[in-house]
């Protein structure tokens, strides 16, 4: 039966969870060298550090709420189990860039994992301005892999659909919907605003006719394009790295998605810390803008590798002629540039959404100042605007470091 | 338990089915007053007419394999729960054009309905040159309908999600994939050619790199744009009607999947038909272009009407501000002439499959002298290759007449 877990019930839970008891003790240890300890900083989740001797695990759980609000805004468990069911398929493709995954079980919702512990949150490190220089490498190859590896260019047709109707997850997706795609363009009670942030900028993008067509395309995309498995939030508070290493964590926003939803969150929050940063820091801000660039270009180069490589074995529709695989090339140019166009869009919405939404992003809100945040804010909403509106135009990743330079 | 019934055994089942039962016999009446007939004319299934005096109702039931071929083509027998699912939905949200159902049983795979014995086939209908003044009004209301009510700019998020889940329809849609998309543009097995069409137009199109491109987005788009419910085998075979009425008929195929498709395949067989008629017959090709012309106008009408009067009530993305609904418009007039695009795009590969894949239209393959034949079928192909070349470039339904009448 399912119960919520705390620091003391957990003890109970382990010993008698036999799998998750052998990673830690030995038959002859007793359940009181367990060390148990809520981290607490979850939004949906709690996230328990088990710890025995030097031997330590992640155990996470879900409620049936949304952990930072309260009871009072319930969200099933279920989530748990995309969670579960992502972190296994993106580890399969992906082994460096996802954790252990050690036990899981759907009827606890609960997942239990390697303990990152030499590892920080990309987000913080970005704020203490600690530069990575194999991220870029890394991220690249995430995207790459677990985007093509689980799209029709890749899996069997009937395989890929049974795919689909797993991952169908309804819940977290209207998450997104109304606080992505939606609130931050009406006038809705959960959207918070910088009290400094002058809202005829707000009232600027939100009257725009362009820009609200643009933004319901992005929304309606994100609803109906089911490309590949995405990671559903791929910000930079997912990810968990050190100078080696990179781990990209909690998927339970899990579905299939276009391909540039992934791209374009990542890189949004790439492109605000940027944003967020004072022109005096030269060379920090040359390295975020190499990030930006690198990622696209690497995940790019990286993705038309996969197809082209698979093609030559699969012939998913055959270009068995003289020329063939030219042509197919020319497809593939094709759909990459398209895919850039949705990674535009998908990025200006998340920067209109964390400026006036709901969930801020520590970058910008930990600016104290607050007539500098909204001077950043300001900066923001106008970068976004202008990456929705021209996104058919920019050719090139090169075209958007020129836009967040000025 | 699941058997398949033939002429005899029907009889035991009507006698020990209830439901059915009771839509032609009185308590008192014996099962001896039936006659039961197969029509053998179902490429999938088997289709029996029950009679008793004068009352009538058609039977339908799914066997294991592909009738038209035989048991070495095994089918699994849920292509009758898509059938029968999605006439439920078609008949909920289009009463008026889908026929009326009496009984229907997943577990034999059979479907129990109205005996249109007042209404034919369409495609045999112009075939014999019979025009149809009111069949453009009544298909351009149950495509608006059936595309609209089911789609994201109606339903429910998550409801849709449901939907989308249930009509996964793999085994269907891959015959799609194989037979539309992939065979036609290779060298297949299952192609079959008018051995006086010269090769030269088959090589021609197969080897032309933005066609082959072309193609190849538009069965990407088939495999992961769940946009609404579509009928998904819509020519005018799947079309029973006279003067009066119209009943859309067979939606075994149907799955979510890309509004354009159900328009393009219908627009297609009406291309063809008329391609397939002599110049000589001046009235009747006027007629078939005064249908391309209504059916598309019409739809698109109606759809833009439809997403505009249900703006004005929910609000999917508030456009809550002075001119908001001009927005939305703007919004829609894009969506729509994205639509058309798609529209020539499947009707294009259904022109190149229905000429040089496995299934042909009996509107081209009933012309007897073969030399004639191969000359409508070049023509065929080269409107197809403009078409999807020119797909987005093409702006209006008269371009696609005057392309069509050259």
């Amino acid at each position: 039966m399912y119960k919520i877990l705390d620091e003391d019930s957990i003890r109970d839970y382990v010993d008698n969870t036999k799998e998750i008891r052998d990673l830690l003790l030995k038959n002859d240890q007793s359940i009181n060298e367990l060390e148990a300890n809520e981290i607490g900083d979850g939004n949906l989740n709690f996230v328990y550090i088990l710890k025995v001797g030097e031997k330590s695990i992640i155990l996470k759980q879900a409620v049936p709420y949304l952990r930072c609000v309260g009871k009072e805004y319930p969200l099933s468990r279920i989530r748990m189990t995309f969670e579960i069911e992502a972190l296994k398929t993106e580890k399969q493709l992906c082994p460096s860039f996802v954790p252990d995954i050690f036990y899981s079980s759907h009827y606890m919702s609960v997942v239990v994992m390697q303990n990152l512990n030499q590892h920080k949150i990309l987000r913080d490190e970005m704020i203490s301005r600690v530069q990575f220089p194999l991220l870029s490498e890394h991220i690249s190859t995430f995207l790459a892999g677990t985007l093509f590896y689980t799209s029709d260019f890749y899996m069997d047709s009937g395989k890929k659909k049974e795919h689909v109707k797993k991952f169908i997850n309804k819940e977290l997706c209207k998450i997104t919907e109304d606080f992505i795609f939606t609130h931050p363009y009406e006038n809705n009670d959960t959207n918070e605003y910088n009290p400094k942030l002058d809202l005829k900028y707000v009232k600027k993008f939100r009257e725009d006719t362009e820009i609200k067509a643009a933004v319901l395309e992005m929304k309606y995309k994100f609803m109906t394009n089911a490309q590949a498995l995405l990671h559903g939030d791929l910000h930079t508070g997912s990810i968990m790295l050190n100078q080696k290493e990179t781990y990209v964590i909690d998927p339970e926003f899990a579905f299939y998605g276009p391909i540039g939803f992934d791209i374009g969150i990542y890189l949004a929050n790439l492109i605000m810390n940027y944003l967020s940063v004072s022109d005096e820091e030269v060379k920090y801000k040359e390295y975020v803008k190499v990030m930006v660039k690198e990622t696209w270009e690497k995940f790019a180069q990286k993705f038309k590798n996969n197809m082209i490589e698979n093609e030559k074995k699969r012939n998913s529709l055959q270009f068995e002629y003289p020329n063939g695989l030219n042509d197919f090339e020319y497809f593939v140019d094709k759909f990459i540039r398209e895919i850039f166009e949705d990674t535009i869009g998908f990025a200006s919405c998340e920067m209109f959404r964390r400026t006036v939404g709901l969930a801020k992003v520590a970058d910008i809100v930990g600016i104290e100042d607050l007539e500098l945040r909204a001077k950043k804010e300001a900066k923001i909403l106008g970068t976004a605007s202008l990456f929705i509106k021209s996104k058919s135009k920019i050719s090139t990743i090169d075209k958007i470091i020129s836009i967040i330079e000025k």
